[in-house]
């Protein structure tokens, strides 16, 4: 794919110098690139004429004009890679059963023994919350006697302030009486679920789709139908609207954005149509957006709750992703079945902890949580470069990888003969963690596929076992 | 009651003066008794006779000896009024459906413009947990950045291995792995019922129970079985056993010790013969044992699995009644299905928040946590103490009421005709609040009973809601 035409115009070859630098790694995803003035000037060309590959290079989702502030590298150039192909699994829904192997993967992501390619949790370090730490202790000092009570089971009203507030911004008017804070966005999902199916129904959702997920729906007797979806632009809506026409689904389970493993980003149009499917089929959409705050662009991507407010959807998140894996502090906003949702936290586990919910919210009041977003964001995005960097340079000719635009994992889909499974015990024998594809399905399958995680500082010792997995890879493939 | 036989030993006149100490509130339960030496100089007998009618009184249960410390008010001598009667529900299991009324009194009961004989809830300034939040002060300055990841889903392993040393002493051998960390009791209930139980099942169950407890079953799909239930015994083990053969139980789910609402305080050899004929009839044990550690007595009663060590039991309990509602540490142990139990945690709510665990543990191992429950165990006991002598000088003179040995609530019968909602309707009008005795109870029932809590430090303004709602229910009885 490094073929150019033959005669190429000035602004191409300005452009292509731009890619250099970025595959070279002297810009990286996230910097700002030269002004178009510096540039001109740099080149020796025309401001037009620098300007025109700015342009160029914005077409192609490789710089992204920020308001007043110029251009910023926002991705690769062009997949040196392709992406992994359309899912298409299975068109009946399967009971699920995940959490054995899950749970043997499990114990290997956290042993810090392991290179962390497996767990898809930010290290304390990246994430640096002393901010928020600093915030509880003085909560605990100050408020301690006041807050040992049971918290009102919506959670902190503060918090729910908060968060109704940041809602907004996405043009999404959930009010804080529409908010339930949770333990994290698994006791969320678990409440949407329990309020919307019994053990026995089917629910719909993407696949590959986060294990975690599956472990829910196994929990709680629930089939899964998956959907064929598209690493770029997420589930097709026909086949969508067929699977709902064929049987009865009890709901919808999508992620809203940067989907795990997928990181696909599902535009605001498509949103919408999957909406309207759901709305005529009279199925609830629950939504998943755990990962949408690290969004490696200029904005963060809406929700389908934004996008369509009155549709039946259960909007679930947390801040483990983001912030705080430890305070576990997720919640939920719905737009109805209030009663129900509040009876069913009351029934799981009455309230959530006092103070790191307090502690939260004045954490976020304090602007803290948006300036530990920006410097997140970056750290992200440039993290999954040089993880896709080092995957390019070090795997297989023939393996596929996804271009996330938001989140810290990567998939990568092998020849259909490669067994991920063996590559895992392998890489195991070699202290090397990550988790093998045939986990993000109900239905077999994906065991060609793998999952990395660049939720770590990047360093020598994660870089190196990324080439060693390629190389492993490639002498399985040999 | 006050009549006495005619020709009185000397002892017998002796005990009746203590006892007339304790009526006058001079002597209060926890209090230390004069010892048997300045006790007979005062009242010129011998020292054989001061120690006949201690020994009398410890008979009778209104003093305890304790060895190297002498002799203490244990509770009041004898009923003023008689203990209500034992349940007897109905022999069929129900559907349970208790939330709507639940919600409505606990909107209430939450509020503090409403004289707080509600919740069952220690209020925070009786719990004082200053020491606890000091820990959680620290934890948060100098391990946050350590702890701000997901949690083992087990739990913080210092705090598992206290409350495995805390489980020894009462000779319940249970090792840090049996042990798993649960958002409070609610979610230890939860995990319990999810492996043994599906939906539709039907679970054994005292009457009357804790209405959060039925919301659970209810939010569970699970059906109740309510078993006939003596405000001293406790559960009726032939009854039990006929259940059981008469259909298929799923589990059985009991508290340990001084259930809610009857403060029953169950012997431990009914304990193993209750153990036997669930194990004969292949049945696990859910007991709940979050109010063992406030009792009354010298002793903290054993639980159901210390006293039967192989049986199939899974003990829950937290730290919510006794330090620290606000935060949402509970735990579960058990002796086997601790894959099937992890696996429960991991899709309900993935683990618990880090630094709440830690603090937790710390404060156990300081030591604080015993100081702290003997602390707050004479005041709880003075509080059931002065409540029993107010209804007993308000309420209506066929009112029955328990006579609990432990916890902070008391049960209240009055005579069938009487209703509890129409007085808890006056009540709240008068901005006291209370719990009618019909949400303990899945069947029906209770509606002439009514639960009052006495877990707030006490004053004036309780002192005469309790009297008020006497003469309320005495009006409403001429």
């Amino acid at each position: 794919m490094d073929q150019h035409a033959p005669a190429q115009p000035l602004y191409e070859t300005l452009a292509s110098r731009v890619v250099a630098l970025i595959e070279s790694g002297v810009l990286r995803v996230g910097m700002r690139a030269p002004s178009v003035r510096a540039f001109a000037a740099q080149q020796g060309v025309s401001l037009t004429t620098a300007l025109q590959a700015y342009r160029l290079l914005e077409d192609r989702g490789v710089l992204e004009a920020r308001p007043k502030s110029g251009f910023y590298v926002l991705g690769r150039p062009h997949q040196q890679r392709a992406l992994p192909a359309a899912s298409r699994p299975p068109q009946r829904a399967t009971p699920v059963s995940i959490s054995n192997p899950v749970f043997s993967v499990l114990a290997y992501a956290g042993d810090p023994s392991y290179a962390p390619l497996g767990c898809a949790l930010p290290s304390a370090s990246l994430l640096a919350a002393e901010r928020l730490d600093r915030h509880l202790a003085r909560c605990a000092r100050v408020h301690g006697r006041h807050y040992n009570i049971y918290a009102d089971p919506h959670g902190d009203a503060e918090l729910r302030d908060q968060i109704s507030e940041r809602a907004l911004r996405l043009g999404h008017a959930v009010p804080p009486e529409g908010v339930l804070i949770t333990n994290g966005c698994t006791e969320a999902l678990n409440i949407a679920l329990s309020v919307t199916t019994t053990p026995g129904d089917t629910v719909a959702i993407e696949s590959p789709t986060y294990f975690g997920l599956l472990q829910v729906l196994e929990a709680r007797g629930l089939r899964a139908l998956e959907l064929p979806t598209d690493p770029v632009s997420g589930i097709d809506v026909a086949a969508l609207d067929k699977a709902l026409g064929a049987r009865r689904i009890a709901a919808c389970l999508l992620a809203s954005s940067f989907n795990n493993p997928l990181g696909t980003r599902t535009a605001d149009g498509r949103k919408a149509d999957i909406t309207k499917v759901l709305t005529r089929h009279g199925v609830p959409l629950i939504e998943d957006d755990i990962y949408g705050d690290i969004s490696f662009g200029n904005d963060r991507p809406r929700p389908f709750a934004a996008i369509s407010p009155k549709a039946d959807i259960i909007l679930c998140s947390s801040f483990s992703k983001t912030i705080a894996p430890g305070y576990r502090i997720g919640w939920l906003a719905a737009n109805r079945r209030h009663d129900h949702i509040l009876a069913a936290k009351f029934a799981l586990s009455l309230s959530g902890a006092a103070l790191p919910q307090k502690a939260m919210a004045d954490f976020l009041k304090s602007g803290g949580y948006d300036a530990h977003l920006r410097r997140i964001r970056k750290l992200f995005a440039d993290n999954i470069d040089r993880m896709r960097r080092t995957v390019d340079r070090s795997f297989p000719n023939e393996t596929r990888m996804t271009d996330p635009k938001g989140g810290f994992v990567l998939w990568l889909e092998l020849p259909d003969r490669f067994d991920a499974n063996a590559l895992y015990t392998r890489a195991l024998s070699e202290r090397i963690c990550f988790v093998p594809g045939g986990l993000f399905t109900a239905s077999g399958g994906y065991r060609n596929c793998l999952r990395l995680s660049c939720s770590h500082d990047w360093d020598a010792r994660i870089e190196r076992s990324v080439e060693r997995l390629g190389e492993l890879a490639g002498e399985m493939l040999a």
